[in-house]
């Protein structure tokens, strides 16, 4: 296939096209990410999610400039996908696109894309996965996925990631509710931004209260179908543990963004010696199976049921002729 | 069925029993939901959305009282669920629970019923549909649905509603970003609560403006399986449309809560009036199910399927012998 050798080959027309295809669900598009499967599993995946207002853009910026600078060792190759899952009606990831741009633009080390939801949350994680995938296979080694928010539907593109940041603010909600401890489950490292404000002791400290109140799971074995797995290989002992970091960060000035980086590859590292990057990986995936297997299935039925037929199922569900489970009954016997 | 019949005589007990198989998913669940099916439809559901810390629950049980209260007509019997999908880990709804239980306990016009993420969020939001169908079928005229959040997971369920409120409050985060705008998309009425605070004329200001930005849409069709439905009927007139009306509450001292009811009211009256409320059941009837279709294909297609064949397909992906989609072929050849 000519689109993927020249993804392969570095360059970042075939890289745009492909994920165009990739995000667009076409026939193109799967053939591709099948011809790039193969080529991937080098990067570092790193999953970015937050409220609104607490600066996840900005940080994402800063992080991906530090990567790219020599001061860090050897320049690694960066990946940002942006994903707005909360703005199903408006597209309001191009406008951060753009602000992006124009702060990293002319590197040709960097590649920049922004999803918004199209319809469907499976098919917006579908996306995302084959997006990254596209970006590890045409050789980026980092990549950053930046989500908005604190939703199951962040929680399920964050299980995208090998490493989950997730950002605090001072200030956006007083309460200890506004820190959810959904969110902090999936956190390996915790960063509390915009650390210039006032009120940053207040925020790291119900952050620290947090943590221990949660049981520090080492990793998520979620199973989107209810399949059992193969258990993962346990953790050889209870020292090897992580406990997520709390690193404070003023993005718009860039402190603090060298000490993130560092904390997130002492992260890698750890996922790497005591063998849980494997274990992330085959949950990784296993989501990615299970998201597509939902899709697919849920696309062949509606292939061999007629409109009028499902309409007249609806009609009758209205006139309470016909619950909603029967009416399932009877769509799927069809 | 025994304790359907005991549901509608008005069992508080029996309802309990049913929730509770409801929400397990159990066939009992399912045959109940049949069975009480036919009872729905007299209920206005109202959606009540907003970030934790704007005081979503009190509001909530402020409005409750309100309906209870001789001072607001004939007082109705409210059911209330608590839907908490940010929070897929821990049972963060039941604290919640206990404090409301203490404000509202003893009134045999309430019915309260907390409800936590428990794996997949469609399962979630199919449960929540069939929680509130019993409260309807039971005689409950108000059912108010509380969600946390303003992701996709809360559009989903507000969707189940036929009037959304959405609360704001001020000092949540300055940035404009934090006023989503999808969320404002599916608001019919907008809420200012916390308005004794600082910055209440700029979060009001911020909604106004957002308000003119969106286009004003009456309704939302949206559809899972991606069917074309038939058309709903059109606005009579242009001059019907509703404009979605800011009110300012205080819910810890009641103020403004007899106004936000009379919005409420009038905004079922709207609805109504013009025929809107058909196109919303119809919207909803339909969202609820395209879930269940979902979830029951994946559920059967589990049932064909050994964990064997599915680990080896993991294992080859995990090797990269075999793409996703690769596997997704031979898994549903299966």
């Amino acid at each position: 296939m000519e689109l993927v050798k020249s993804v392969l080959a570095g360059s970042r027309l075939a890289l745009a096209r492909a994920l165009t295809q990739i995000e667009n669900g076409t026939a193109e598009g799967r053939a591709a990410l099948t011809s790039l499967f193969p080529h991937t599993g080098a990067a570092h995946l790193i999953g970015v999610t937050g409220a609104p207002g607490t600066g996840k853009s900005s940080l994402v910026n800063q992080l991906a400039r530090y990567f790219r600078s020599p001061t860090a060792g050897e320049p690694r190759r960066v990946g940002i996908v942006a994903v707005d899952p909360s703005s199903p009606f408006t597209g309001g990831a191009i406008l951060g696109d753009r602000v992006r741009m124009r702060d990293l633009a002319g590197d040709p080390g960097v590649f920049i894309r922004s999803m918004a939801s199209r319809g469907s949350l499976g098919g917006l994680a579908a996306a995302t996965s084959g997006v990254v995938q596209a970006l590890d296979a045409a050789g980026f080694q980092v990549i950053l996925i930046e989500t908005v928010g604190a939703g199951q539907a962040e929680v399920d593109i964050a299980r995208l990631a090998h490493t989950t940041l997730v950002i605090e603010a001072p200030g956006l909600g007083d309460d200890i509710q506004a820190i959810k401890a959904g969110i902090l489950e999936i956190a390996d490292i915790l960063v509390v931004n915009k650390a210039d404000r006032p009120g940053v002791e207040t925020t790291e400290r119900a952050l620290r209260g947090m943590l221990q109140l949660a049981h520090p799971v080492p990793h998520i074995f979620q199973n989107h179908t209810g399949h059992k797995t193969s258990d993962p290989p346990a953790p050889q002992q209870a020292d090897i543990l992580w406990l997520p970091p709390i690193q404070r960060t003023v993005a718009t000035e860039g402190s603090g963004v060298p000490e993130l980086a560092a904390e997130i590859s002492r992260h890698h590292q750890f996922l790497t010696e005591t063998g849980e990057l494997l274990c992330r990986e085959r949950a990784r995936l296993q989501s990615e199976l299970d998201l597509l297997l939902r899709e697919t299935l849920v696309a062949r039925w509606r292939e061999n049921v007629s409109d009028d037929r499902y309409n007249q199922a609806l009609d009758q569900i209205l006139q309470r002729q016909l619950s909603p489970w029967q009416a399932v009954e009877e769509l799927l016997h069809a």
